[in-house]
Order: C-alpha cells, then structure tokens, then sequence
C-alpha cells in the first residue's frame, strides 16, 4: 500500500524554482505553485502542477511550503509583509523551507518575527541550494540544511527528494547556519565565475586558441568545476543560452562582503570581483549569462597598440594561464575556509560539500585541508606546502606577462598581492611559514 | 661683460620636451633639438631653435646634451643602439641630463654601458622631471637629479634653468636615485589620477551636481593636486583638451609595479589602479585624457536598475565622496613612504618634494609625517593617531553606499580592504597600532 504523500506549496517558480517544484511533480507529490510572473503559472500548470493566484492560496492547508524566491526582500514580502502573505494562511505546525539564498542575519531576523507574531509554531529550515537549474530539475542539488532538529525531522524527506543523497548537508547551527554555509560556498563560486572568464580572456590575449586551450586547462591542475561549466557559453558568440545571469552571481557577492564588513572580516578576492561585476553591470551585461564577462578581458585585443609577452610557445603560454588560475583558486580557497572559520562552520563538512558542489577545484582538493589544519592550528605534514612558493613564482610571471600584454587580470593581480604580503610577513621564508600567512592575511 | 652661454642639445620634442626646450631657447640658450617626428622640427625652428637631422648632428660639439624622450626603449635607441646614435659624437665629458621617466634600473644600466663603451668620461646625470607641458614651458618644473657630484656640478646650471628653485631636488644616491625618487612620487600620481575619476564618478551616482561637488571637495580635507588639475577636462563633455593621455599615467604605472615585483615589494593599490586603466586602454581610450576614466565610473548610471542608496542629503553624500577620496589618499601615502623606504630615498626629501609637486594632498601633508616616523621606528606624538578609526569607518561606509548603487569604486574598496588587514593585524586595537600596521602591511 503506497504511503499518502503529503501536499506542497512552492513560492518562487524562476530557472530554479520551476526545475525545483516540477521535479515535486513528478515524484509524485502534488505540489501547488505560486509566482508573480503568470506565464510561469501557466508553463507550470502544463507540467502538471496546481497554480494558486496568492501566496495565502498557495499555503492553504498544505503542510509544506518551500519557498524559493530571488532575494530576502521578496521573500519578507511573500512570506509576511505583501499582499495576501503566506505567513496569514500557513497551517499550523507547517514545515517552511527558505530556499533562497539570504543573508545569514535575514533568515535569523525571519525565525524571530515568526516567534514575534505568534507562529513560533511554524518549523523553519534555512535551506539554501545549488547546482544550477539542471540539478533542480533532477532533484540532484547540493542543499545545506540548518534548523531546529524537529524541524529537520519533519522535512528531511523534502530536503531529500530535491538533493543528491550525498549532497545533502545537515549543518550544525540551527537557522542561519545553511545560509552562512552557502554563503562561504559562494566565495568559491563568486571568484570561479570570474576567473573562467579571466583565465580563458588571458589566454585568448595571449593568442592561444581559446578551444583547444580550454581543453588543456580542462585536463591540468587549474581545473574547476565553474570553467567547465562556463565554458561553453564563454566560446559561443553569442554567450547563449542564458542559464546564470550577472545579476545573480552579483547578488550573492553582494551577500559576501556585505556580510563579511559586518563582522569585520576582509574578503579582498571576492571585493575585487564584485568591483568587476559592477563594471559588467555598468556595460548592461546585468542579464546576461555570466560567461559573457569574457568580454571584459578580451575586448582590447589588437587595440591597445604594439604590445608584445615573452612567451613563444603555446606550451609557454598555457602554463601562464594554468598559473593564474592556480593563483587565484589558491586565494579564493584561503578566503573561503578562512571565512567559514569566523562562522564557526565545521570546517571537514565544509570541505566535502565544496569539493562536490559548484565552487569545487583541484586547487580546493589539494591545498583545502593544509588550510583547514592551519585554521585550526595544527601541525602541517612534511611536504604539504610544496610548491607554494613556486606556484607564487609562475602566478608572477603571469601577471608580469599580462602587463607585457596591457590587459588586466584583476584577481590574479589580487591574488599576487596577497601571496607577496604573506612572504612579506613571513619570519622565516619557508614554504611553510608562507602559507600559514595566506591564512593570516585573512585574520587566523 | 655677458658670460657666454653653452650650446646644448635636446632630444626628443613631445609636449614635455618641446616645453623644456624652447624655454632653454627663450633663456638664451643656443639649442640644437632632435625629434623623430618632422613636424615638430619645424615648430622648434620656428621658436627659434636650430634642428638636426639625426642625433649625432644635435650632439656634435655641444657640451650639453638633455634627453626627453618617451621610454627607456627610446633612450637607448637615440643615444646607443639606434641609427647616428648621440653617443658616437658626444664631446669628451659632455654632461648627458636623461630627463625621461625611466625604470632606475635603466638609467644605472646606461650608466654601466657608458663605462664598458669606453665612455666613462660622458658626466651622466638622472634627472626625471615632474610638473607638466605649462611648467616645462616656464622652466618651473620638478626635477630630481642623481649623479656624481661633478656631474651635479656641472649640470647644476641647466637644472636651474629648467628648474623652480624650489623644486630642484638633488637626491643622494648616484645615478638611479633620481629616477627612484621619481618612481616614488609617481605612486601618488597613479593612485590620485584615478582618484579623480573614481571620486567624482561617484559622487555623480550618488545623484550630486558634479560641479559644485567637485567645489566642496576642493574645500575639503580631500583636497589633491590631480584632482583639481584633471577636474576642468572631467567636467567638459569630451573630456578636452588632451593634456595627459592615459597611456603616459599607464607607462609610469608599469615602471612603479614592474620594479617593486623586482624588489619583493607589494604594490596594492597601484596595482589595482594599473588593472583599471588597462580595462581603459582596451576601451580605447589610451590616447584619450587620463581624466577621461570617469568614464568608466559613471557609464552605468541609471541603466542598472533600480539602487537606493542610504545617505539623503547633498551634506551627507558629499561626505562619503570625502571619505572614499581621504581613504584613498592615506593608502597611496603609505604606499609612496614604504616603497621610498625600501628604496633608501631620504624620507624628508621624499615628503618635502610630494607635498609641493604633481602628487601632493591634504592627507598626504598630515599623515606623511606620522607614516615617515613609523618607517624609522620612532614613536609617534600624542594625537598622531587621530582620526584613523573614524576614517576607516567612513570610507566602510562609502564603500557600502557604492555597493547600493552597484557601482565600483575599485581604490576605494582596495583601500578598505588593507584598513580590515592592519586592523585585523593589530594586536591592540589603538589608533596608533592601526596605523603602524598599515606601515607593515607594505612590509615595514
């Protein structure tokens, strides 16, 4: 005899929430959709889901309500202060999954009005996802989960059908904690989406073949997960099809440094490429694919006059590119381990989740749990910091052969910068002492 | 009786050279000028200079031989390895002034060159010049000068005439120093000439008038020498006349950046002004006023949607423009002290110099002192502090606000970040410790 499955509101049917919700659908739950955009309703409809004209008609007597709206403001005005607010009509003892990505202070603020209104009845998970609107629709996600433990409970088999079971993370902390889990995820996230369009504009001003070289990047140790899966937007002319817009990658960067100045904690990889998004914006790239930021890194070439590198082979050259990305995923994992640290995140869950989610790397891999033991304070082994001072040596070159090339490489001049003011603050010039100052330069 | 005045030489013609050498001609000089480009020959003839063909010509029989020309490339072509190359027809112990911004590296390798050429008589003296078309015209220039003190004293002459007396700085050190002295100075000119862009393209995205903004800045305590020179081509629609193109700012830039990576010195905020103005070359703005990059600050105004800011008045946003500027301004100072430092310039020359030319600021007047007791290791007075926290939280706060309205402000962020590094470097939370620190952030 087949159990009863219970009723589902979904709030927020965007390239996410749509994948999200149909994938309900066709799990067999019966799920009842609500967005501002009617279109979307409609599509949805077709897909097999029930529409609702409110949130209040979109909650009525479900017991389970995921929302999955763009930002935390549309989320306060669905949820309690919009017309029709959910909040009026949520059965009581409802389990409601905030799935967006929000600040850690919001989805806190969020639990204490519920508690200030008298709805302290009502099961809150803060329960930010990712992996893109493919993995939604395949209720493959990475999701990171905090919340109450009988909250957790009652909606475990909700967080599951919608995740990849070794992708689900159940973070200690209660509210407040997935979303700071997210949150130092996209510090990864924020400086990968950069960097592909960095690495692959360096090596197209170099005069590499920008297809075969991404093949090669590909298969070295500057892989990451971010490159592949910009890649084939980067070289598509047209940057198409659109499947994570500027203004997305923006926001949560946003959130970062926000977040980040509150609690007096510097992020200097991830403020550097959120100056660069606002550049993007500036050039109205705002609702393009990310990817199309390429355009900000290869629009001089042939213009800026007779400039001429140092490097002749395309062996040359690809190790410059290699070494820049390698330098700039370098930083962006010390900034990323070293913020969960001041969250007081557990830092092995927050390893395994990167390495499997969209911020993950080989540089993560390799040097993530080196950092982990120095943010910690433990001893390294022999060996672990090998090649950190050569790796440092080759990011400089690449740097030096960009200025050659008058083109700018503004993370990898950043992560430079950051490698030297460790050597600088270094007492002794071991491979060793250095890298525990990368961690240092971030406050450890 | 009229003591009888030396022929000289002067090779290479461009806005600087022209300057320089038809005031040569209006003192009463004999000059003898040399360009590569025709039409600018026939303009010194006609300010009543002789011309010659090749540089040999311009330097045969003349006992003074000053060269202006664009790139240490240039300097060597014309006086070494170049077609009818100066050096061939230099007379016995010719004092040779090399008026261009060059690497100090270049200059001392001339020097060794003049010496394994069998040419050691040749009296070289490195002297970089500051000041502009207008000063150079007048004779009023900047100029810092290196060399053996015969070469000084047989030179001194021509570096008066040239020369504010004010303004002549005789730097200890030999060949090299000069040019060091130059590089140093122009720390602040890099960082200040965007600036100019950055601030006042931020004050327009905070909704001011550009130009009574720009007055009340010119009233305040973020008063710079740049930004009130670039501020008339700013404020006109294109950015005219052209009186400093970008890719002269760039040129010095790359000198800065290239020999501190030479030397292990970091450069955070040069090298973040130096990414930003290569973003402005591949917009093809090279040839364009450096006034124009606020251009690159003000494009996306009210074309990225809609951004609310928190500050209201016109007295509030203006003073976030002062903060961002003032932030700058200190970051640039303690750039310019350290780097001069490391380079073994006197530190009262290096200040005295600064405040009276291209780079000089409010701030730079009030905190070079402190920064220059912090790089001797002495204590500070009573209140040098001052200010320091309150400043940083100020710029925290422009920082935010330009975050609102989704619009770089690439120094000022970078600013920012070496603040949170030397507060989080500190380990008592003074003024005077933050300050100091902000010293060892440049290695120190």
């Amino acid at each position: 005899m087949a159990e009863t499955k219970p009723n589902i509101s979904f709030i927020g049917l965007g390239a996410m929430g749509f994948g999200m919700a149909t994938n309900l659908v066709k799990r067999g739950y019966k799920v009842t959709g609500f967005d501002v955009w009617k279109p979307t309703l409609e599509k949805f409809r077709a897909a097999g889901g029930n529409i609702a004209n409110t949130p209040v008609e979109a909650v009525k007597d479900n017991n389970y309500c995921v929302c999955m709206v763009a930002t935390a403001q549309q989320a306060q005005a669905v949820l309690i202060d919009g017309e029709n607010p959910a909040l009026s009509a949520l059965p009581k003892g409802a389990v409601l999954l905030l799935c967006s990505t929000v600040p850690c202070a919001y989805v806190q603020n969020l639990e204490r009005q519920l508690s200030e209104l008298g709805r302290g009845d009502i099961r809150l998970i803060d329960s930010p996802v990712s992996g893109g609107a493919a993995r939604a629709a395949d209720g493959t996600l990475s999701i990171m989960a905090g919340g109450s433990d009988d909250a957790i409970e009652k909606g475990r088999f909700l967080l599951q059908v919608m995740s990849d079971p070794k992708k689900l993370y159940i973070v200690n902390g209660g509210v407040g904690a997935g979303s700071n889990m997210k949150m130092c995820h996209q510090v990864l996230a924020a400086n990968q989406i950069l960097a592909a369009s960095e690495g692959l504009g360096f090596a197209t001003q170099l005069g590499l073949d920008p297809h075969s070289a991404s093949q090669e990047i590909l298969r070295s140790d500057a892989w990451a997960w971010m490159f592949e899966n910009r890649l084939p937007r980067m070289l598509d002319p047209e940057f198409k099809p659109v499947a994570s817009a500027l203004t997305i990658i923006l926001k949560d960067t946003g959130i970062i440094t926000s977040e980040a100045r509150r609690s007096g904690f510097s992020t200097p990889m991830t403020s550097t490429a959120e100056q660069v998004y606002f550049s993007g914006l500036g050039r109205g790239y705002g609702p393009d694919d990310d990817s199309s930021l390429i355009r900000l890194y290869t629009e001089g070439k042939g213009k800026v006059g007779p400039v001429k590198g140092v490097a002749e082979s395309d062996e040359s050259k690809l190790k410059l590119v290699v070494a820049l990305l390698k330098g700039i995923y370098l930083c962006s994992a010390a900034e990323t381990i070293a913020f969960a640290s001041r969250c007081n995140l557990d830092l092995d869950q927050v390893f395994d989740l990167c390495i499997n989610a969209a911020g993950g790397s080989t540089m993560f891999q390799t040097v993530g749990p080196e950092i982990i033991k120095l943010c910690r304070g433990q001893p390294l082994s022999i060996g672990d910091g090998e090649g950190f001072k050569e790796l440092v040596q080759q990011l400089q070159e690449a740097v030096e052969e960009a200025q050659r090339l008058k083109t700018p490489v503004y993370l990898g001049s950043q992560a430079l910068i950051l490698a030297q003011l460790a050597a600088q603050l270094a007492s002794e010039a071991t491979d060793h002492v250095s890298r525990a100052i990368i961690a240092k330069v971030w406050g450890l």
